[in-house]
């Protein structure tokens, strides 16, 4: 383990970390919040920095890393960046409690945006700020951010790097040069980031908020693009007009699809993108889901509370499908109490995900393709034992070896759900009632079994809100810390697509010789 | 396609389905029933023997079978004997719907033991034993039985249809005839079943129904042999002495073993049996649960409503776990109403099922351990690449190929599962209100998400009973027809491990060159 190296990209991270808290601190000053708020920011900046500094001191001999150290590396960023991104919250005393704090930074770095806060009013313009930047980095990946400034080296370092972030089965390169790649993708990023931000200014103002406009549009901005999701007002985006829920589904759906996509766009290959297998089977899957789900609200086969025009029944229908399955968790409504027909639809795209290479979580769509094909040859080969297998998967041959890795991750994916599920059912708040008011009305609910899959499947999916004790309109406050705890790694696992974290805690890692 | 071969062999299997549907017939006769309860058997055993000759007519060209005809035999045979077996129901009027009939008839014969019967105290004699006896078939498999009146070719046939009704990954031969393994294992399963009838008959007669203890021992000991789990009494066995109901336990568990370690062990190979990993590891997850589930029931972390001495709480641990985690569904008490972490428990054994090579349902010990060892190469070849796995299973080393298939089982276990969640959402059930009476006293539950989820995984891990709506003092009456259809599948997918059910409904299976 080239622990030198480590320590030194260990220590460009903090820096950076401290130089994105500039920008809440920015906030906290803008808006003349009070000395705590300013030192909360202030003190974690030049702990960071003095860290960060310390650890670029020592010499590596070896200025290569392995791949085990790349993917090991990798989940300890997220751990320390979370260890440190949580603590302005603790000295501003927006969230008190520090398991909490990190609960509430995984969150936002994982893109989750599952949260611990009961009453998001009484949250400070800074951390609501720094809260929401979180989803915009994490969407990305950080250690993908921190590539555009690391020297190239052609040892393939910054290939593991990637490999470990990017969400999906396979690590494309766009062009040759890694870091050239790294760039368009984050300039696509950062132009749809800043042309929803506009969209959501033609809007008029949310009433009771007028002078918020631009700061939510920012916020909203932050959380499409991540595919986050953290509210800021309460009722997540119920108050938003009409029109920005329709433009935020849309930009939704847009940060759902691979971003190499856009790069194939912007230099005038549109074949290929209406080729693109994934991109095609994305689109089919949420005009289904959105069918169902529409279907279920205005059939009515199954009595709910809330009472919708078609228009609505379809806009909430749009919205939450784009939500959820780009594992954002954004709410126009309370899902929580529809048909049983629109909420499992709604599980199932929360397992499901969006595109890979996309900033969305959950399986991913590209494995459940594959795992289908690689279904489908199994049944083929049982049938006629000399079938040899001549299956694609976007114009490639797909391989046995690629079929054999998408089973073993959706096999780990639901084991270490359940493994999750049981570890919760520890918590004393299970059996406990729930109030809940939401657009549906005030309601009871008991935090039962369903609760606790739901919240396991928001977390290791990155979606936020779950269902029953855990809905959109409640919180994860009312779990224990050990529960807490346990939904942080989830998130994780989750986000670093599960093998990083594993190796992380895998002793064999920090040998010397292995 | 050898659809004469089929033919012969098809009926061959519904001349052995009348056959055994004389011992219903007997029943009748001897409880003194009415004419329709002798002619709702008697029918179908004319009309199964006549359509079972004219199916041996045709003389086939080629005698012997290939792979995929193998697989589809397998999951048609299923099929028809289903639908003949649902027959008598019907004309008795036990069960008057045929979709009814039929969902009962595959719930015995793939030993899931789930029954849409709401007063099982209205059903007659014969029509009880015949569910129970189809457990007792249906536990060692159906074609298993005829392998042994079928002459052995050295063309593999017989190997082909073993393989797919055989639970677990790997079948092994215990001696080099494949007919004599059969008749060793069944010698074995017969000798167990004839012990537990023994046994159950030194207790104490139930008060109510003294003078019909050994036809309950019987069925007893049927759904505990087939690790099905039909009641026969109101409220599964919890009218049972505490005697009988460890005895119960004993067997269930007994059951749940891979009936080659039995062989082992007649030919004295002690040694070889202890030194089983699954059979480990089935012994430690059975402490585990059995550990976790007493300790949230005299523990009181969470209130639930009954109230239990330590022995008591022991005994519906122990029993609860064997009889889930042997994928039975037999019960002594409400589970239902237990504290989440009790529950949760009882979902975990459900998953996971016992021992390969044992009646049992689920995904198997043996898959659970394989898979994780997979996982732990996986992660070992991604620390260092240069690793070369030498996983062991069982003394074998364990080839990638086998772990492969485990992994893409376990993803399409959960895939068809969440597919059927999907499927039973549509059904107008959902939401409603459901009053149960239990020993917990008597309650309101809605018929929500965990109904579905947990009916469809107690189907196709063929265990029965599941929770909420559809819990151990309910039944599956509620569900539309169509739901049961689904359901009525999801068991035939669970019972004979998914791929045989999907090569029969593969359209190139039936075509003459494939």
């Amino acid at each position: 383990m080239n622990y030198k190296k480590l320590g030194k990209i260990l220590g460009k991270i903090l820096i950076l970390e401290g130089i994105l808290m500039l920008a809440p601190l920015a906030v906290s000053i803008i808006y003349q919040e009070s000395l705590t708020h300013i030192l909360a920011f202030l003190i974690p900046i030049v702990a960071v920095a003095a860290i960060g500094f310390l650890l670029q001191l020592p010499k590596p001999k070896r200025n290569t890393l392995y791949q085990k150290e790349g993917f090991a590396l990798t989940a300890l960023v997220w751990l320390v960046m979370t260890l440190f991104g949580a603590i302005p919250f603790v000295i501003n005393g927006d969230i008190p409690n520090y398991i909490d704090a990190c609960f509430e930074i995984m969150s936002g770095f994982t893109t989750t945006g599952a949260s611990i806060i009961s009453d998001i009013s009484t949250i400070s313009h800074s951390s609501l700020f720094w809260r929401s930047l979180s989803h915009w980095i994490g969407g990305m990946g950080i250690l993908v951010f921190v590539l555009i400034f690391i020297p190239e080296s052609n040892d393939g370092s910054s290939m593991h790097l990637l490999r470990a972030e990017s969400p999906g089965p396979q690590v494309g390169k766009l062009v040759s040069k890694m870091k050239v790649t790294t760039r368009i993708l984050y300039l696509i990023y950062l132009g749809l980031t800043v042309l929803e931000v506009i969209i959501l200014m033609l809007d008029k103002p949310i009433p009771g908020y007028e002078n918020e406009q631009f700061f939510f549009s920012l916020l909203t901005a932050f959380g499409c693009a991540g595919t986050g999701g953290f509210g800021f007002i309460p009722g997540s985006l119920e108050l938003f007009h009409p029109f920005s829920q329709y433009v935020i589904a849309i930009f939704l759906l847009l940060f759902g699809i691979n971003f190499s996509l856009y790069y194939l766009l912007l230099i005038g290959k549109v074949r290929d993108v209406l080729r693109s297998e994934e991109f095609k089977s994305y689109f089919l899957i949420i005009t289904l889901a959105v069918f169902f789900v529409f279907l279920s609200l205005v059939g009515r086969f199954e009595a709910f509370p809330q009472v919708y025009s078609t228009e609505q029944a379809f806009r909430h229908s749009l919205f939450q499908v784009a939500s959820l399955i780009t594992t954002t968790g954004f709410t126009t409504t309370d899902y929580n109490v529809w048909p049983m027909l629109g909420r499992t639809v709604l599980v199932m795209v929360m397992f499901i995900g969006a595109m890979a290479g996309s900033t969305a979580g959950g399986i991913k769509i590209s494995r459940i393709i594959i795992a289908i094909k690689g279904a489908y040859i199994n049944v083929r080969k049982l049938i006629n034992p000399r079938y040899v297998p001549k299956a694609k998967f976007e114009g490639k041959t797909l391989e046995q070896q690629t079929i054999n890795d998408v089973f073993a991750f959706i096999t780990l994916y639901f084991f270490l759900l359940l493994a999750a599920v049981f570890l919760l059912s520890f918590d004393p708040v299970n059996g406990t009632e729930v109030q809940i008011a939401s657009d549906a009305g005030s309601y009871t609910v008991e935090h039962g079994f369903f609760s606790n899959f739901s919240s396991v499947l928001a977390c290791i999916s990155n979606i936020g809100p779950a269902f029953e004790a855990v809905g959109p309109y409640a919180s994860y406050a009312g779990y224990s810390s050990f529960s807490k705890i346990i939904l942080t790694l989830t998130m994780l696992l989750g986000r670093l697509e599960i093998l990083p974290v594993l190796i992380l805690f895998n002793k064999r890692t920090w040998k010397k010789f292995s």
